[in-house]
C-alpha cells in the first residue's frame, strides 16, 4: 500500500512545552501576504501565463536542490533531463519522474523534501508519497492539475497571497516581459538589477553584452565613463519598470574601490580582450562600490551575496552550464572588506545594503556587528543552503543578540521554483514561531512583543526594507 | 496603560523539564561574591564615590552596546549625546533618555534588554517598561534613586555583593586613584596593566606617551633596553597597586618574538616618526611574546583578547573618538600564533594564560584544544558580543566536551556599565545553571557534580585562575 | 562511601518528550554489529592476542584524550608514564592510576568520562567510581579482571560485535601481524594503507622509508617514478591482505597535482637532502592528487583527515614523540583545495572519497555541499574533538539539511582505546537516535524512516561506504 502523505499542521513547530504557543504564533501569521523580493522566478512566466509543463520540467529539471540530491547518489545528470548546452537532452519527462519518485528516501531530513511534501499536499492536491511505484500515477494526477486553469501562474499569484515577487534580471535584459505583466497587474510583478555579467571583465561573451548594454542605454560603452553612463541609465530603466533593488552575487564581498585612471586602464585592457584574473577580480570589487553609489543616488537597495565558487566541476559546466548545483561556498570576509562602502555611504540616507551569506561564522562574528551599527545595512534571510528549518533557528540565535530583530530585512525566498514559495515562507514563519515562543517560554520576551516580531518578521520588515 | 516591568524569576532558565533541577542549580549559587576581573569600570567612580549623574548619561551615553543599537536605527549619534572629540554636545540628557525609551521596542531579543529589565527593575526599583509615554516619569524616578545614599558607587560595591573588582589601566596611568580607594578598601578595587597604547607604535601620540612611561618608570625609554626596564617597573608598580593581571587587545593573536637586533630597529624608527605599518605590526607581536616572558617572572595572569578591527568608520573615530561601538570582529587564528608563547612558558610554572575571542569558530577548533592540554592556558568567559544567553551556552557546548570546566576562567563580567555587574553575573549563572541541568538529564553529568561544578563556575574558578 | 558507578540506560538521549521515541529507535539499533574501519587499533594485539597488561598501561598511557587533559591541570608527563623517547619511564603503573583516578573530576562533560564509566561498568563490571579513595581496589579489581581468557583481544571482538575492524598501517608496515590474524580470522582484521610518512619529504628519516619502502615493493625508489611503482605495489600488497582503503592525515587538503617534471624535481632534491620546506608542502598536495588517481584505479576507498599541526609543541615531542595530545586544529578550506580531483575523479565510478574534519566551520560550507552533489564523496563521522554528544548533534544539525544522510559514511570510531569502541558506537547510535527522534517531535521525519535512517546511519552505510 502506498504511503499517505499527510504534512502535519504542527510541522517544523517545536515539540514539548513551547508547542502551544508556537503553534498560536504562526497561526497569527498564516493569512499575512507574501512578499517575494529577492527572488529568480522568470517573469515570462506571468507574461505569457500559459499552463505548466509536465511534472518533471516543473519540479525536477530546474530545480538543483533537487538534481543535486539525486546525482549524488549516482544518478547520471543525463537521467535526469539536464539540458545539454548542445541542445540534446536523452530522457523522456516520465522517466525522470520516475527516477526521482524512486529516489525520494534520499531527501529524508532535507528542507527540499519539506517544501515538496508541502508543494504535493497543499498545492497540487496529491494523496500518497512518491515512490517507484506511485510515481506514474502520481505524474498523471499532477498533470491534470496543470491542465486546469487555476493552475495558471497568475492564477497561483492569488492563490498563494503574493503580494509582490521580484524576478531577477540582467542589466542587458529589456523587460519586455515586465512591460507586459506590468500592464495587466500594475507593482506587481517587478524586475530587479543584476549587473553581474557587466562587471566581470573576464567572463566570456563580457564584450558582446557591453555593445548589448550600450545599444539598450543609448550609450557609448568603448569608454570606461561611458560604461559608468550606460549602467546609471539602466538603473533608471528598471526603477521605471518597477525595479526597487539590485543583487550583486560576486565571488569575494571585497569593494575596493580604485582610482578612476586604474578603472579606466582595466577596463580599456578588457575591451582589447587582454584584461588578467586579477585584474578582473580588482574590477569587480571596485564596480561594487561604485553600484553602492549609484544605490546611494538612486535608492535602489543594494544586495549582496558574496562567497560561492560557480561551477566547481569544469566538465559539468561545460556540458550542461550554470547554476547546475555545482556552486559550492567559501569562507567569506565581510569586516574589511565593507569597510571602504560603510565609511562612504554607511551613513547615508538613501543607501540600503542587504548582505546574504553562505557562511555561517560570519552570522555572530562580522554580519551582526556590522547591521546592529551601521544604520544602512539589513542582514538578508537564510540564503541557499541555509534556508532550511535548523539553517534558519541558528540564523536568529547567532544574529538576534547582537543586531535584534530590526536590523534583518525579513524573509524573503530565494527560488526558481514557483511553486515552492509558500511552502517556504510558511516554514520561514513557522521557525521563527518556534524562535520566539522559546524566548517567550524562557521569560527572554513577552508574549505580546513576540506576537509583534512575529508579523513583523513575516511581512513588516521586508516591506520596509524593500517597498518603502 | 504603561507596561509592567517584571522580570520573572526563572528568566533564562531553560523550559520544559530542566528547568526544576536549573532553578535550584542557580539558587545554590546566587549568593556567592562576585569577582569582577576584566572590567572596565573607572577607578575614578570609587575614588570619588559621588553620586551618579542623570539617567542618560549613566545608562544610554556610556553604553556602546545601547548606542550603536539606537544608531543602527537611525537615531543620529548627535542626539544620544556622544561626546564630540572638539568638546560640544548638543542633546539635553533627557531628550537623550526620551530616544532611548521611545526605541525600547529595539531591543527585544538582546541581552542589553536583559541587562538592564534587571537594573530597572532589582537594583533601581522601577516598575514599569520604558515608552516614549513613560520616558520622563522614568527619568524623575531614577534621578531621586541616584541623589540617594546608598545609591552611590561604593554603597553599590556591598549591594552587589562585590569582593573585587578590578578596573583597565594604561601603562601611563599614574594608579593615584587606586592609592585613594585602596587605603580605604584595601584589595577591593584593583588596577589591570594594560600597555596596548605603548606597544603600537604607530599610534598617533605613541612618542609622547613614551615619554610619559619613562617619567613614571624612572627610566630612559630612548632606548628599547630602557622601554622593556620601564615596562617591568611599571608592572611592579601595578603589582603593588594590588594588580593580578595584564591585558591585552591586539588585532591579531600573533605572539612572535622577533631577533633583539630587529626589535631595537623598529624601536628606533618609531622614536624617529618612520615606523611602517608592517614594522608596527611585528613590534606588537613581539610584545606580546614579552608581556607572556614577564608574566612568565612576575605571575601577572597574562589576559588576551585579538581579533577586533578597532574604529571601522574613519568619519565616526574623528568626531567621537574610539570605543563608540564602531569596533567589528575579524576571524582570528590561535594555533598557530600562540605557538611560540606556548612552546617557551606553555608549561611554566608561573604562567597563566587567559585567552578570549568573538570569534566562535576557535572555541571548538583551537582555544578548547589548546586550553585542554597546556597547564597555563585558561578560556576565558564568552567575551563582549558573546556575553549573551545563546552565546554563553554556545561557549559551554563547544568548549566543555574538550576542555572540561576546569580549564575555563569563570564567569567574568566585560563591562563600562557599573550598574549592569550584578545582572551579567546572574546572567551567566542561569545560563551555567541550564546548561548543567541538561547534562543531568541526559544523564551525562551526576547531579550532585552538577551542583559542584556550578559554585566552581560563578566563583572558584575566577578566584583560582585571577587571585591565586 | 564511595561513588557508584551506575551508567543510566537512557544516558546521552534527549530529555523530555523525546526521550521515549529515541530510546525505542536506538533500542532497534543495539544489536547491530560494530564496523569499525577507521581505527588506530594495533594489529599485533589480535596477532599475539596475550592478556592485556595493567589498568594503567591500558586505560591512561596510550589515551591521548586522557593523559591530556591531567597534563593541562598540572600533572607532569612523567608522572602520568608517558614513555620518553630515551627509554626511561618513572611513574609505576599503580602510581599513574593513582593520577588519573584522583582527578577524575576534570574529566565531567566529557566524552572520556562518558566512554570510560562505559568501559568500566559494561566491559569490566566496575561498580564504584574512581577517586582517590578507590584508585587501589578498582586496580586489583581490573588487573584480575584482565587476567581472565574472555578479556584478551580476540575474545573481546566477539562479545563486543565487532565484524570487522581496520588497523592502520605505514605504507613500510610489512603486514606480518595481519598475515598471522587472516589466517585465523579472515576478514576479521584489516590493514589501511597509511602513507603520510612516504608523501612528506621533509620528515626526519624520510630517506631511510624510501629505501625500505623499494625493498618491500621489489622496486627502485631512486626515482620518481619507481617510487610511485613502489606505492602502487603496496597498495596491492594491502588489497590482497584485505584493506578497504587508505588514510590521509595532511596538514592542509590541498590535492593539486604538479607536472611530472616538477614532481620529479622536487623528488631529486629530497633524495639529496635538500627539499625545501615549500617544495615539500607542494609535493605533499601532488601525492594527494596521486593517491586519488591510483584509488579510482584499484578501488581503496580514499580518505582524508586534514588540518590538524602536530606537534604543537617541540619540547614535548623532542621529549615524548608524537601523538601525546599536542596535534592543535587549524582552520581549513576544501572547496577550492579538493577542486582538481572532483574535477577528475568526482564522477568516476570506482572512487569513493571520505571527508573527515575538525574544523565545524567547514560542515555547512563546504563539506555539505560537496558531498551533497559529487557522487564519489562522503562525509566521515565527527572526528577526534567532534566525537563527542554535542559534536555528533552538531554535525547532524549542519550537514544533513544539504547533504541528506545518505551521503554521510556511517559512524566509524577513531581510537587507539580498544575497550572504548563498544562506548564509541553506543555513544553515536544514542545520540543519532535522539537527532531522528526530535526531527519526527517536529513533524519533519516519518516515525518508520527513522526507525530505517537509524540502521543505516549505525550499520549499512559504513558497510556500503567501506566494504562494498
Amino acid at each position: 500500500m502506498p504511503k499517505a502523505l499527510q504534512p502535519h499542521p504542527d510541522r517544523a513547530l517545536p515539540a514539548g512545552e513551547a508547542r502551544d504557543l508556537a503553534r498560536r504564533i504562526h497561526e497569527s501569521t498564516r493569512s499575512l501576504p507574501l512578499l517575494c523580493l529577492h527572488g529568480h522566478v522568470d517573469a515570462n512566466l506571468f507574461a505569457a501565463d500559459e499552463p505548466f509543463g509536465n511534472p518533471a520540467d516543473l519540479l525536477v529539471v530546474p530545480d538543483h536542490y533537487v538534481t543535486r540530491m539525486l546525482i549524488s547518489q549516482g544518478v547520471a545528470p543525463d537521467r535526469l533531463g539536464l539540458p545539454r548546452r548542445d541542445g540534446t537532452r536523452t530522457a523522456e519527462p516520465r522517466e525522470i519522474w520516475r527516477e526521482f519518485c524512486s529516489h525520494w528516501h534520499l531527501f529524508r531530513g532535507t528542507p527540499s523534501r519539506y517544501w515538496l511534501e508541502h508543494e504535493f499536499a497543499e498545492v497540487l492536491g496529491l494523496t500518497v508519497a512518491p515512490s517507484a511505484e506511485t510515481a506514474d500515477d502520481l505524474y498523471d494526477e499532477i498533470s491534470a492539475r496543470l491542465a486546469q486553469p487555476e493552475f495558471r501562474p497568475r492564477a497561483l499569484l492569488d492563490t498563494f497571497g503574493i503580494e509582490v515577487i521580484s524576478t531577477t534580471d540582467a542589466a542587458t535584459d529589456d523587460l519586455a516581459p515586465h512591460a507586459k505583466v506590468g500592464a495587466d497587474l500594475p507593482g506587481r510583478v517587478i524586475p530587479t538589477f543584476r549587473p553581474d555579467a557587466v562587471v566581470h571583465l573576464d567572463r566570456p561573451g563580457w564584450g558582446d553584452l557591453i555593445g548589448e548594454l550600450g545599444r539598450l542605454a543609448g550609450t557609448d560603452t568603448s569608454s570606461y565613463a561611458g560604461y559608468l553612463d550606460a549602467l546609471r541609465k539602466r538603473r533608471q530603466a528598471f526603477l521605471a519598470a518597477g525595479a526597487r533593488a539590485t543583487d550583486h552575487g560576486h565571488y569575494s564581498a571585497a569593494a575596493i574601490p580604485l582610482a578612476d585612471a586604474e578603472a579606466e586602464r582595466i577596463y580599456a585592457s578588457a575591451l582589447k580582450g587582454e584584461v588578467t584574473t586579477e585584474d578582473a577580480a580588482a574590477f569587480a570589487g571596485h564596480m561594487l562600490f561604485q553600484m553602492a553609489a549609484m544605490s546611494a543616488d538612486d535608492g535602489l537597495v543594494m544586495q549582496l551575496h558574496p562567497g560561492v565558487l560557480r561551477d566547481h566541476h569544469a566538465g559539468i559546466h561545460a556540458t550542461y552550464g550554470p547554476d547546475q548545483g555545482h556552486d559550492i561556498p567559501v569562507a567569506t570576509e565581510f569586516t574589511r572588506s565593507l569597510r571602504p562602502v560603510l565609511e562612504r555611504f554607511g551613513y547615508s540616507e538613501g543607501f540600503r545594503m542587504v548582505l546574504f551569506t553562505v557562511d555561517e561564522t560570519t552570522y555572530s562574528r562580522e554580519l551582526a556587528p556590522l547591521a546592529g551599527v551601521y544604520p544602512s545595512v539589513r542582514l538578508g534571510a537564510p540564503w541557499w543552503f541555509l534556508d532550511s528549518p535548523d539553517g534558519m533557528r541558528r540564523f536568529r540565535e547567532l544574529v538576534t543578540e547582537t543586531a535584534g530583530f530590526y536590523n534583518t530585512s525579513g524573509f524573503v525566498d530565494d527560488t526558481r521554483a514557483f511553486l515552492s514559495i509558500p511552502a517556504r515562507h510558511d516554514l520561514a514563519r513557522r521557525i521563527d514561531a518556534g524562535y520566539l515562543a522559546n524566548l517567550v517560554l524562557e521569560h527572554r520576551l513577552d508574549e505580546d512583543d513576540a506576537f509583534e516580531v512575529a508579523t513583523d518578521l513575516a511581512y513588516n520588515l521586508a516591506k520596509t526594507t524593500y517597498l518603502t
